[in-house]
């Protein structure tokens, strides 16, 4: 989907002012060209799990592919002051953002791929200027499209074979914020969304039946069942929890035999409250015993992964499951922190310099480098077997550990120009979804011992630990 | 902001599918226009305090303005198919969502206005096909602007009279996850916004200096600090923890003198990690001592109300306070939970009947009725006493305790046609700021002993009460 298609603004400005004061020192330097690496990676999975699934890149991508400042932008940039009152942009940069185009080289992981934090999902390579402004927007579409599509697939696992359909547009954050989950949550795994526009933008299958207002609208349930039935005899799956659920199942039931004596069938009842487990196994034992054995039963509120699983592990008999505000949201982790840092920088000579952005935290001292991830595919079992993280510019890359190694990160944009082929969401799809597959089963776990292995290749280690030491001392180069 | 404005496409398919399913079944069943009442509210208010803030009322009633179905959407819809691989939609209903324009009568809380849950956002009366389908776009602007525009109310409150800064785009939901919850933010109290296209479309103020990238790109910190005041020279706030943040302090101070020198002020230091406290107390003193008592020390790195709080409670000398991630995506709770509910239906008579939801969490029974919100105001103190929801359907108005007492929700739609006046954004915001402090010192509490009291109207209650006794036996009516 590309934001354009979605958007009536240019998207220049979705950026932080401070990489457009940033843009502008670096073009009042004469540094504009100057060519930079930046990485955009997660330093840790999400959920407390052990990976993440790549996704945004098709809409960051296609961001990319439009990118650039209007007439009506620089108008509005010129409208901005400093704090003695005068503007805060000089007109030559103004003008030099007019006449931007995107020329930077981009090289990232294909959507659905498994990724180990803290490996890079992107790497950029270009004029300084360009690389600093376009930090914002990568970070906010891969940050929450990589969020959403970790947890659907956390979700798809715990509900194995189950489909899940994803019901969250009403709790999302907003309408793209319902659009972008809804497309990251089928990219993941979800099988459907119940979002229409979602399904026609990204062409994602669509379901959904009748709410708690149907019911109440009508005298009493039983009534409402047979309206519905009457109406959209094709789509019956009865909500049975707006009165009592279990009279609700046995009115579905009820309903079911005059839609099965019209030719149509029950496709399932759906429970919204209460204890989902105990109730599934009643809804199923009437549904079985009214001659509905095919009926699934729906089971939603609330669920997440770890709700799904504690209700496989008890054997309900929950044939699919509706989630909403928990994956949408992703509810107990609601941002990825994704980063975006400067790996390297060519001096005035045009030598590339490794940099590097210290901290107290271990886990937040950046990677130097102009970085890809090797990934070693085990040759007895097929699972991954763990990632390296291997700078180009340090001692290049690992040895194959078997025959099915290979990198990640694959060559998108060169020069400015796409030269990866668009992939389609359902391809993207799938990928997770074999992918996932081909995690160890420890590492498969949603709370797993340890992350999927990602390591850095000893010469990338050596060089960062020397960086460190040296930048301790005030001096980065 | 209008979302027409913002978004290419229709925006009738924002919406769940269950939506476009009942709305064929009314249609089917001639009840297309029959008369309904839906209220939006949340059950209780977000994050552990005891009210709200409105928010999103002004794009949604935008939304509301443009509401239909183009053909592309109606192309769309004809190709879904039920379980049988039968058409999901019959000829007929497309026809009608084709003619269709927005004729409801629509009330609400003005934007800024403090709100007690469950008191009602929003209350919708007309078409019950048209309500049935606006329940999810409704829901899913007012339920996230509402939730961050209380956040920022929060945050703002935690920080006094000091300035907060909203940062989140890069954490933020997907573009528009951003550009509504910098919209929000602001309304509930945030000073300005990094995020550059949220300020052209909102008129909202940005802010930015630089990043820790800009330190990384030059030969030392000196130098960037020294290159970015020759290039901004009006808009120095150096950030001074790339390596050393004490050291970096002295480094500012050193810019900031050459910058004087040139006739510039130095704006402030920024603290992005570590022990803020400390380290805001040595900075300060640093600033002092170096001759720059008005240069502010701004804090920024995973703030939220209540660090904010604590680090005030013990003193830090922090001026300005940068918050991103856990605004922008109300971290500790990142769904409100509003509903949309059936509160009465015309019967076949045209006579008004009151409609309930029954649960057994007596916070998730609905209230019938036609409501209205009546705020109580001391008038010996001036502050918000409590609400009461009362519905014009049983027994009207409760008597006023004082004579501010007035109703919450204002006419914003007759019969489709817009009756209200859009409000300007800064009104709003000021509005929220204003209705804070109306609030008794006891209710201000980040986390009070008890919500904002509100109550039904005792006709209400009984109403209510007796719904629920014949519910129960499956006879809502």
């Amino acid at each position: 989907m590309d934001p354009r298609a979605l958007y009536r603004p240019s998207l220049g400005l979705l950026t932080d002012l401070y990489q457009l004061t940033m843009a502008a020192g670096y073009w009042k330097l004469g540094m504009a060209d100057r060519e930079a690496i930046f990485h955009l990676f997660a330093r840790k999975p999400p959920f407390g799990g052990g990976w993440a699934v790549a996704a945004g890149l098709g809409p960051a991508l296609a961001l990319l592919e439009g990118w650039g400042f209007d007439r009506a932008d620089l108008d509005y940039l010129a409208t901005l002051t400093g704090n003695d009152g005068g503007p805060l942009f000089e007109e030559g940069f103004l003008r030099h953002l007019e006449g931007l185009r995107f020329s930077c080289d981009v090289d990232a992981v294909p959507e659905g791929t498994l990724v180990g934090p803290p490996a890079p999902l992107l790497r950029i390579q270009g004029p300084l200027l360009q690389a600093q402004i376009l930090e914002t927007p990568l970070l906010t579409i891969l940050n929450f499209q990589t969020l959403i599509a970790t947890k659907a697939a956390r979700i798809a696992l715990a509900a194995g074979d189950d489909p899940v359909l994803e019901f969250g547009l009403r709790r999302a954050q907003g309408i793209d914020g319902g659009l972008s989950a809804s497309r990251a949550a089928y990219l993941g795994g979800a099988a459907a969304t119940s979002n229409v526009l979602a399904g026609r933008l990204f062409d994602i299958p669509v379901k959904g039946t009748h709410a708690h207002s149907w019911v109440m609208v009508f005298e009493d349930e039983p009534a409402a069942f047979a309206h519905y039935a009457d109406a959209l005899p094709n789509n019956c799956v009865f909500l049975v929890d707006t009165y009592d659920t279990v009279e609700g199942v046995h009115r579905a039931v009820a309903a079911g035999r005059a839609l099965r004596a019209r030719g149509h069938e029950l496709a399932g009842v759906r429970l919204d409250s209460g204890d989902l487990g105990a109730l599934a196994v009643e809804a199923r034992r009437i549904l079985d015993a009214g001659g509905f054995p095919d009926a699934a039963v729906v089971a939603s509120n609330d669920l997440d992964e770890h709700r799904i699983a504690a209700l496989k592990a008890a054997g309900a008999p929950i044939g699919v499951w509706g989630v909403g505000t928990r994956l949408v949201t992703a509810h107990d982790q609601p941002s990825l922190g994704g980063v975006y840092k400067l790996g390297a920088v060519r001096d005035a000579d045009g030598a590339w310099q490794p940099r590097i952005k210290l901290s107290e935290n271990p886990v937040k001292v950046s990677i130097p480098g102009c970085l890809q991830v090797r990934r070693h595919v085990d040759p007895e079992t097929g699972f991954f077997a763990g990632d390296t993280i291997w700078s180009a510019h340090h001692g290049g890359p690992p040895a194959a550990q078997g025959p099915d190694d290979h990198d990640l990160l694959v060559p998108c944009f060169r020069g400015g120009q796409r030269v990866d082929e668009p992939v389609p969401l359902a391809v993207s799809r799938a990928r997770a979804r074999a992918s996932v597959q081909r995690l160890a089963p420890a590492d498969r776990a949603l709370s797993p011992e340890g992350a999927y292995p990602v390591s850095l290749a000893p010469p990338l280690a050596a060089a960062r630990a020397a960086l460190v030491a040296r930048a301790g001392k005030g001096d980065p180069a």
